[in-house]
């Protein structure tokens, strides 16, 4: 027997192979949309992928069971529901899926989504009781799956169920199971996911904040309260696991543009430049209109947040050796319209003697010398999450979060100076790109953002 | 917070690291001796290795530790003990070791070795109680460690402070904390490690089979009455690790050797022909005097068994790319003295015009027929563990486990034909070599041995 | 200006990428069909592929041009022919095709085939004047191409054209010249090409064997004197480019095959075992009936050899890390019908307890004592090319060509001992195979072969 | 026989490994430092590296040929000199060194250096006659090798003996002969080299400018009249080479300091801290004082001319997956304290919330504007080779050779904005990081510089 565990940085998301070398099979619990990871390993054991095993309707990221299926033949499973309409073995409460000498009993779990199912497995040498569960995004290390993805008017039912799903069905399986999560840290289906991978069903309901409550009423008072808003892709994404995502089998190459060809292409209907160079660099220099969204772990979400399914995009990358990785990140959260990026980089756009534009950065010294000064004319904007803002913020700063920017510019004065800042600077620098396509004069950013003002010692409010 | 298990195959060694981003530092526990990877994913992480912490004295792969901190500068620590000759820090029952936000105390558990410690672990987001043990080689998934390794005349002692190392100290800390053992499945340092690499306190007090008798004196009588035999290069580990492993600081290439040159190089004093080939390649054509070791996964364990710890190694291997590999698998297991390989191998030799030796491959059917015909001349040898031959084996055949044959070839007839056979055929072809090399005229190997004779449904003795 | 040179190995086919980076374009010339290094250089050098040249229509690989021209959109350039039924801008004597700042001028040099043509070069920084020829198969680094490849019946007309081609249109454009050829040592395209990748229009001119004859009738007779038989997938591949290649796009993965349905699938019609390991583990164990084609450099010519285009092939392999070389040899070479591998390999096979055959090996030595001792009953055989036959052979030995084998298995006496030699015991490996799956009860092998007996002095006929 | 070229970026420097597999040797022709890409190749051949061939004592890299001789043990063979004072067996003219079958005949050629030497190649399967030259600096495509580097008294002498090593020995070899020199395109080792990485005689012989020049007073006014300056680092490396480079065996790691360690480190005497980074990226903000030498391909001559040998390094990287490449540039041109790298690069610093500057890029139309209306006041200053300014400039601006800015800070004024540019801006911003580090307190930079300023169809004087 053997289990390995796969992480899809970025989005946070886990999934599992979970194989009997000596019945030569395995299964893939949850598996992302690039699939080879998943064939490699299953070769190094020496199996082939016989079972694909969903936990439930993902949001955050496009589910590559059926590439999976495509390229291997193997079988999907995933909890009823008379919603998906593609071909699927439908796995009810109780039933038992063989893996070779591995038994994966389902366990159905409604709350995050309605046909959300766990799987608990017992077998391979040494452990024919069972030991484990995979719990999708039923119960992370540390937190709960969010209950409001079916919208504001179902999340009180939702909450309902989800914690008979976890008092009645998950807990009493037995303190010494580990659990197998599909999400760990940052991940924004739970509210605020620990650092572990793995836990136990013990140290989860003597630890875990939200097992603590365990009267219903009061669990789902305080689950309501503590959500956080949901990505704009995650609905666009239901949908498409719902009905199966298209099979990519391979994922052709994004063309290489030159700078005029580029500049030619960004004039198109629907298109947007998007800047994956860390912030700095993108404030040093950039084509008017781009929108920054750094290449760092946290960049599929913020591509969720802020762009369309149907635009078509043009990246700049730091480097060539991004663009596998951009695309990678861009067709699990299901952007498919790469139309080129922009070949030697900004370095070709320079030397084309094409225009940019700068934002700069400010050191939080700097803004702090500035607002001590003269405050009247300056805007500070803190575009961090409600719950963060809550937390302590820069006095005298207004508070939007990034994502609802594009909608509510008009909220602030084009003319005046304006500093946006976040955790670490990397939405500021988002939201500086955006507040700067929309025409404001004079925007800043804060690299290093709050961590940096707090390093300073400087006060919150 | 982050946890990495780093897996040296082969030995079943687990390693790990542990470390907390925030604070920029990380340990890492029973590191092995080629520590590039530690170096590696502590810079995935941005992170410095500032603390090695040693659970014990181990006698199955030459400790990294010295290695890491010569090139880190981060302290060892390690359980007190008067032998240990090299510099580290002592760490009593009870004593905590704080790596950035991460607590790790530890715990007086004797019985492996006197001075073995487990580290239980706390911290990270969302885990402030203890969440983990490191257990070294008190605790395995599915068994314990073995505790005679000071020696037949020491083992009851050991056994009886493993009891209590178990009983009173591990057990208690809680069922739900998860356990990190420092082996998996096929180490000889436990009888029969299952699967998982990881369980929980709680899983083990209720399904690990040693730990299910829990009188004293019971458990003691079941400990030594299972003992396999050791590896012959443990003891000789044990000593390096207790004095301290050469620091290597950079490996330098092992030579190819053209045909001729290595046909030299063989003639000299205390040098063995180590021929890691498949077995059936090995059969095929061989050096005379050549031991064969293929290089699967267990190859380390029987280097460690049939290699004396000063010998000349002169390689064959089926490709230049298994160099490496071997080149590591015999650095961890303290073979240095690596003085060659043969250049273009086999083919090489052969286009050399230079002599070569057969071992003939048999199916299992033509030693079947073999048998129920001339029986009388034939000597059929299971080199099997005394476990494993206790579960059944051919009828007819003798015993003797292949460690143990190179000081026992008299027993057997040199004049007669001899047909080794094993599990699989791997140590069966360890042993037909030794036979060859020891002047037996016919012998046979069995590829598949007891696998393909079950498969066959033929009679068990 | 760059140009990097893509060399095949196995089909000693060298193909060329040439690019002017200020320009942002590149042409590739003749490519292989898997292309992925095309796009990959292209990158290194910030440009896109915009032109794909071909010199001719290639006989021993297929053209990678569509497959290149449907991921980039590039235009085939090509020389002038009624036969070629895809899409492609046609190229007469004298055109100038112009890469950027680069220029390539067609030189129609029929010979080798009708509508052959070479392309000289010239631009770049400080290489304003013609600087090299694209001689695809015309004129070689020490021989010239192939002249016989329409039928014999067409040989000495296409000889006389290659005269033309040769003396009246290449060597004239200047000594200093350098030559970039399609082919380096060991293709069958040549007769006996040289060591070198590249070489000069001088330098040929004065060394070059062939061009030492300069009449026409000489070089004509000496010319047909000396062809070699070539392999005989070259005409199916001939087809295969004339009317254009089927675009892949992506490989789909070759499944892996348990040894139990390994054992069925083997039974279907139209099914090769193809066993790509070394002769001496082929000799040590393999599958009753397996064609044994090692995979060392010369692979994909002897696959062409003995393997016809629309058979069902399984493999079996040293590893499964051979399999992504196996399949991309198979495919060069235009064979499609991979339907799977033998999982684990043929560990799997023993271990499943399934019949298997030997073939010796045996030493030269062995064999000079028994050709010294009762040489009456013994057949030897030798499967070198007629040109290698004659330049010497062990005395009293047959000789057959070892493609030549399959139709005259009938040649030999089935019940007597055989034993097969060639250069190095590779395609006497093959030759092997073949007697013992035609049912030749005792087949030896010598692995060394030619090599091996020239090594240890022994005598020559 | 083969022919294996190695090329190491930014220097532009070629060297070669040349080996005969049949006699399993091979020798490397002007190997760099870093040498495991040799021992690499070797491999892939089946051959040992036996000798290792110098053609000069070369100024613009770490000879590797101590540390290739201590790993293999080979030979090294250069030209006579007194100077050298490690082990090596000296080259006449004329002496033959016998690499298996392959002949590497010596010509004494002076004028780059005194002791130059080119190797005459003949031997290989078609190549008995000799069929290339490994011509060292002496030749290259298109140009020839500078003569000054034993100080400008002795440029002319050096010169004349270059014309006769020129005219005398090397081009009456045969028009048919390949060269193979030791630099490409971009070295500063020649003035103009040419794009192609190999050429022949007979064309250098008609088409290189410097050859056309066939009377000696000619050819060495010509050439005296056309030397660019060479960077400082020159003499240094020669005297590294001539008395034998230390023998490194393995590199340290570099160590990875947090924000506030990194900050105490470059407190201390003779530190620089080194920014990698691109233009843009250092623009947007950089730690104060440091200067910029991005990671393109010319870092490693830019940082000969702007480091001391001495000087101890902290590093500032765009992503630690640059560190390698850096410490390999460093090690090449002979920079060893490396004495650590900014962990999480800026962004680390960014959070730390440490102070920071900043450098404004300038579009060439900002520039124009600017340039149009107050040019008073503004210092505008080109900071390429004589070579590049004299062929055009921005009209009205100062011109200081980037190497030289440091110590003519004192000829422009602080108080007033200072534009820098160059060909694409790079060197620009290392003059800029100068300025800054200097106290200048406006300071711009014009990313594409003059490409851009060309592209936009801008007037130039």
């Amino acid at each position: 027997m053997f289990l390995e565990t796969v992480r899809s940085e970025g989005l946070s998301h886990l999934s599992y192979l979970l194989g009997d070398e000596s019945a030569g099979v395995c299964t893939v619990i949850d598996p992302r949309r690039d699939i080879e990871i998943y064939s490699d390993i299953a070769k190094t054991h020496d199996v082939r992928i016989s079972h694909i095993l969903e936990t439930h309707v993902h949001e955050d990221f496009v589910s590559g069971s059926r590439e999976l299926s495509a390229q291997t033949g193997a079988t999907i499973y995933a909890g009823e529901s008379n919603q998906r309409t593609f071909e699927h073995e439908a796995v009810k409460d109780g039933d038992t899926i063989q893996v070779g000498n591995l038994s994966l009993q389902a366990f159905h779990t409604p709350g995050h989504t309605p046909e959300h199912v766990c799987y608990r497995v017992s077998g391979g040498k040494g452990a024919k009781a069972p030991w484990g569960v995979f719990t999708g995004d039923t119960l992370f290390c540390g937190d709960i799956g969010r209950t409001d993805l079916l919208g504001a008017e179902q999340a009180e039912g939702m909450t309902r169920q989800l914690y008979h799903s976890l008092f009645d069905k998950l807990l009493p399986l037995g303190d010494e199971l580990e659990i197998y999560p599909a999400h760990g840290k940052g991940s924004p289906c739970g509210g605020d996911i620990g650092d572990r991978l793995t836990s136990t069903l013990g140290y989860e309901r003597r630890h875990n904040p939200k097992l603590q409550i365990d009267k219903e009423d009061e669990f789902v008072k305080n689950e309501l309260g503590s959500l956080q808003p949901a990505p704009f892709y995650y609905s666009h994404l239901k949908d498409v696991n719902t009905h199966g995502p298209r099979v990519l089998a391979c994922v052709p190459p994004i063309p290489m543009l030159d700078p005029h060809v580029f500049q030619i292409e960004m004039g198109k209907p629907d298109t947007v430049v998007l800047d994956t160079r860390e912030i700095e660099a993108f404030g040093g220099g950039h084509i008017q209109g781009a929108l920054n969204i750094a290449l760092r772990e946290e960049f599929p979400v913020w591509a969720g947040w802020m762009l369309k399914p149907d635009q078509r995009i043009l990246l700049v990358l730091a480097e060539e050796d991004d663009l596998e990785t951009v695309q990678r990140h861009l067709l699990r959260t299901g952007f498919e319209k790469n139309d080129g990026y922009l070949g030697k980089g900004m370095r070709g756009w320079f030397e084309a003697g094409l225009p940019f534009e700068r934002i700069s950065e400010l050191s939080v010294h700097q803004l702090k010398r500035w607002i001590d000064s003269d405050w009247t004319d300056l805007q500070v904007l803190d575009v961090r999450s409600p719950a963060e803002w809550q937390q302590g913020h820069i006095p005298g700063a207004l508070h939007l979060y990034a994502p609802f920017l594009q909608d509510h510019l008009h909220s602030f004065d084009r003319t005046k100076p304006i500093v946006t800042y976040c955790g670490s600077g990397y939405r500021a620098s988002i939201a500086a790109s955006m507040l700067k396509r929309g025409g404001f004069k004079e925007v800043y950013n804060i690299p290093g953002s709050m961590k940096a003002w707090r390093a300073a010692g400087y006060p919150l409010e």
